[in-house]
This record gives C-alpha cells, structure tokens and sequence, in this order.
C-alpha cells in the first residue's frame, strides 16, 4: 500500500485573495531512488518565483506542489547516493520541474543540496538557498566577478533592489569580494537594511538614476545586476554601464528590449535563472551543492548572515497564503520563512 | 603655411552608384602631438563600417573621410610617443571618432597602433586590423573563451557568417583556440572558402538551423558568433545555445528583441563593437596595440593568413567607390583592399 503525506497545493491558479489558491491536500509519500535524497521538510520559504507559478497556468488534474526553498532532514538515500546519508540536515532550492518544498517530505537530487550551516536553525537555513544560490550564480559566474577581493579594488556594482531576497544575499557577497556596492532602496528601512548588509552607498530608484550616481562620483559602474523591473530599468542600465562593462538580471521582461542600445559600450547582457542547473541537468549541476557548501563555511565564519525577518509556525494552507501575501506586495525586507513546528 | 595632401571624403552621404558619393580632395596635412603618430598611408581596406558610415547622415561642412583599416610608415611622433619611431612600418584599425584612412597621412594613437607584421607586403597587412581587432575582442574578451586549446577540447562555436572579414579571421583564431567550428556559408565556394580557414563543418543560413545542427550531432553549442543579421537570426540562436551558453554579435539590429527567450538558460549576450576602447578611450586601450602586436607574431610563425582576397591599385575616389561596391553586395569573401602604389 502506497503510504501518504500532507502538503499543501493548488488545482486553479488562483489570486493569493481567494482560499482555493493554496489548500491542504492528501498526495502518496514519494520514493528515493539513483541520485535522489528524501527529506523530512522542516522549514520552507517563499520568493516571487513561487507566486508567478501560483498566479499563471490552466488547471491541474494533479495538485501543484509549489516551494523552492528548504530545511530538512535526510530520512533516505537513493541507491547513486554519495554526499549525504539518514540524518543530515540539508538545506535547497530544488528544482522548478519537480513538487516543490511545501509538503512533510521531498525528494531532491543530491547535486543541488548541502548540509544546512550548522550554527542556524532550520527556519534560519530555510531562508538562505534560493536567494544565495540566485546571488552567488549572478555575482561570481554571470557577472563572472572575482571572489578575490584584491582584483576587485576600484570596482563598482550598482545592485537595483537591494533589500529583497536576493538583494540582501547579493550584497553580503559583493562587500565580501572587496566590490564598492551602490544598492537602491527607497523607504528608510529598506536603506537602513541594505547599508547594514553592505551597501557603501543607496540611490532612490524612483527618482532619476544618472543625477543620483554623479552624486556620488559613479557616473558608470562596471555591473549592474538588476533584481527589479528590468524594462523599467532598462535605460538606466545602458546609461549607467561602463564601456565593456556587465549587467546581469533576474527579472524577465513582458516586451521585447532595445538590446542595440548596449552596442557601442561592447556590454554585456546576461540572465540569472537559478533553475537552469536543475531544469537542463547541466553536466556542472553540481556546482549548486558546491555553492550551498561553501555559504556554510561562511555562515559558520559569521561572514554571512541569514537573511530571515519573518518567521510562521505550522506548515499548512493558511500559513502559506500569508507568506505568498508578504512576497507579493514586493515590499519584503529579506524573506519570510513558514516553519513546520 | 598649412601644408595639403590628398584624401578621399564626401559631403553628401549618398548611394555609391553617384558619383558624389566619395570624391577627391584637398584637405590640411594634419600635425602630431601628445600620443599621435603620423602616418603616410601605403594601402587601406574597406569593411561594411565604411559603407554604412557613407549611406547614412546629414550634410557635412568639411569633407569626411572614411577608412578604418590601413597600413603605412611613421612619418612623425607626438611628444609622448614611447612605441614608435620614425620609419616604423605599422598597421591598425584607427578610431571611428577621427578622420578616416581614406587619405595620404593619417594620425593614429599609437596604443590602438602596431609594427606591421614583416613577412606580409603593405596591401596584405592592411586587410587585417579591423577584423582580427573585432574577432579577437568577439572571441577572447567579449565570450571570454580561453586561448589555450587544452581548456576548449569538446566546446563548440557557430559562426555565423564564416567566409567574410571577420568570419575568415575568426574562424582562424577559434581554430588556433582548439574549438570545434560550426561556420554557415551557403555558396560552393565560401563553404570551400570557410573550411580551408579551419571550419570543422558548414551549414547553409538559409535553411533551418537546428535540423542541420541535429545532423552533425551538434544540436547545441557552447558560443555563437553572430556576424550577420542579429534580427533574422535571433530565433536560431536562442534556439542553438546551450544553457549558460554566450552569444557576441557585431551587428545591429532596426528593431527590439525578445531579450527573455535566453532567460531560462541563463545565457550570455554580448556585443563587440571594435571601436569601443578608442571611441571612449577606455583605460586598456593599449590591448589593441597587445592584440595587433600578437597578431604579427603569429602571422610571421604562419598561424594565421592575411584574407586579402582582391586588390586595387591607386588610392583615388574610384578605386574607393568600386571597393564600397564590392563589399555591399555583402558576398565578399575574405577582403578588398586598396593600395597607395
């Protein structure tokens, strides 16, 4: 007989308002098998990622499993197993082709997790995986930045939305890597968080760019990495990049974009999509478990910190829809963790 | 008195088919300083550049003088001189922002500047400057791809566009970098042209793509080097590139584009743009003096060829007016190049 768990899903892709868009459902508890790790799921969070899945597609024959952020234990390994055993705490993102996070167990391909920082709580982990996988990818392989400090000096990122998820992460790691980080922030809290993360210094991206960064002495910057808007943005970005310089963003675009604008600096445009390891099953997708690890060390090292503000207890429906509520007023500061207990 | 010399130039931007559109003339000698030579011009060549830069603009005062590939001797050094002497054979590209090739003497910074390569006459050095400039930058900077072949074992690049000037210097230069070359040529002799450079393989750019792609077993590549239309190809790449994969193109595009559709895989694009380190006079200018520098040196060891494929004779308005001819019929192969003698 096939036993069961509780998650929590959706059928109708439905407006965070209505309670029929995240409800608590009954599926069969799945199997480990090759490369696969099963984990008790003790904490989750949520990012805008899980809110575009939510709000957009025709309805599932199945219930949707959404959540791409995760603490846990590893209650079994798949027979290809090598990194992990029962009982290791772990922390991940996931993958976007497979159920999410949000249910009592989950199974994860070995290569893209890592044992949690062990000074950090499951609820204080949970927050970490997507954003800093996001962050690090953007920063050290897109960007393609030195992690040597040394290389960096005299270097300038400009980070636009600076005090979300990623942003909180990005600018941990860029004041690590020596970068002098001009972040955007435009509410007094949000500047205060971003310069306590690391911002050297903050510009109001409602207002004009260019007169903000001359200000400053940064009329360009050598990367920009755009975590807002990035038709909004767009012609901020080719005026403020330096020639041969690079922008880098997470935030896909409804139209098309005036890419020939960059043309005469030689720039460089990238995308950051946390996903494409996982989703291609990239022959580097290891890189993720390598990343996770390595954030661990730092956070063991207080060289990084978490980036949790918010924390739910009780991993059901209702909890859920709150947490997607938060992220969807785009004003979260860090990230909002539901916990399992 | 000033002294004169000699120069093709135009006023009226206009179809080469008229007369008007270069014409001979008498402007100043122009005189050294800071970090100029000057340079008596013994051949120039002629790329797409020239010809868009004479089809398109307003009226001009005073004549403007195309060119931005020559060869020469140093007539004269500025003051602050330090990599050249009088006598000194040299080639270069030159800078868009300054008067042209197309003329007797010439001023050229000596960091975009140097010392012709000694085994290749003047005719067949000054086919060279602009377009290994723009697939060194496009291959070796702009796709970061490493020149040491052990590194690109098993990495594959589509050239679009193999068998014209940057084409036959690029897909030399990817050879040299030990990269597996997909190179499209659609006629009996640019495909000969393409693989005598170094192609490992053709397709036809006017069929589809991935199909030919799929029967060569190369469904995806790790770079594209787009040296032909950005716009009609566009669709073909998105498509071509392996996640995490990069795209340079060099040509501009009238319209917008879906920018998103590389999202998922977390691609590159970039662009090269040949005068962007003079034109903004970048702090690394001097790479494209290191550059050309190298250039000649593996010209002498017999790496690399000249792609001069055809020559005139005179540096006068109609020898210019038919080498504009020949290359906007846009199915030159390798290039033309007009000698002062």
């Amino acid at each position: 007989m096939t036993e069961s768990m509780r998650a929590i899903g959706l059928y109708k892709h439905l407006p965070i308002s209505n309670k029929e868009s995240l409800i608590n459902v009954t599926v069969p508890k799945p199997k480990v098998s090759g490369r696969d790790i099963l984990v008790k799921i003790k904490a989750v969070s949520v990012n805008p990622v899980d809110t575009k899945v939510r709000a957009n597609g025709d309805e599932e024959q199945e219930p949707k499993i959404l959540g791409y952020d995760a603490s846990g234990i590893v209650e079994s390994v798949g027979a290809d197993v090598s990194l992990f055993q029962e009982g290791d705490e772990v922390y991940y993102a996931g993958s976007i082709s497979r159920p999410g996070s949000n249910s009592e167990y989950q199974l994860v391909d070995e290569r893209i997790a890592a044992k949690k920082p062990e000074n950090l709580s499951f609820n204080e982990a949970a927050a970490l995986p997507l954003t800093t996988l996001t962050a690090w990818e953007a920063l050290f392989e897109r960007l393609n930045i030195s992690a040597d400090a040394s290389v960096n000096q005299g270097k300038t990122i400009l980070i636009i939305g600076a005090s979300g998820g990623v942003g909180s992460m990005a600018v941990q790691l860029a004041d690590l890597a020596g970068l002098t980080i001009v972040g955007t922030a435009s509410r007094e809290e949000t500047i205060s968080w971003a310069k306590d993360r690391g911002c050297d210094y903050t510009l109001n991206h409602h207002q004009d760019f260019q007169s903000q960064l001359e200000s400053i002495g940064k009329s360009q910057v050598d990367y920009i990495l755009c975590l807002n808007s990035t038709e909004e943005h767009w012609g901020h970005m080719v005026e403020a990049i330096k020639p041969q310089g690079k922008i880098c963003s997470i935030v896909e675009t409804e139209g098309k974009l005036d890419l020939t604008a960059l043309q005469q600096k030689s720039a460089t445009f990238v995308w950051e999509f946390m996903f494409t390891r996982p989703l291609f099953q990239t022959e580097d997708m290891q890189e993720q478990h390598r990343i996770l690890t390595k954030t661990a060390e730092l956070i063991a090292e207080d060289k990084l910190t978490t980036t949790l503000t918010e924390t739910l207890t009780g991993l059901h429906a209702e909890n859920l829809r709150e947490a997607h509520r938060k992220v969807e007023t785009g004003k979260m500061i860090g990230k909002v963790v539901v916990g399992a207990e």
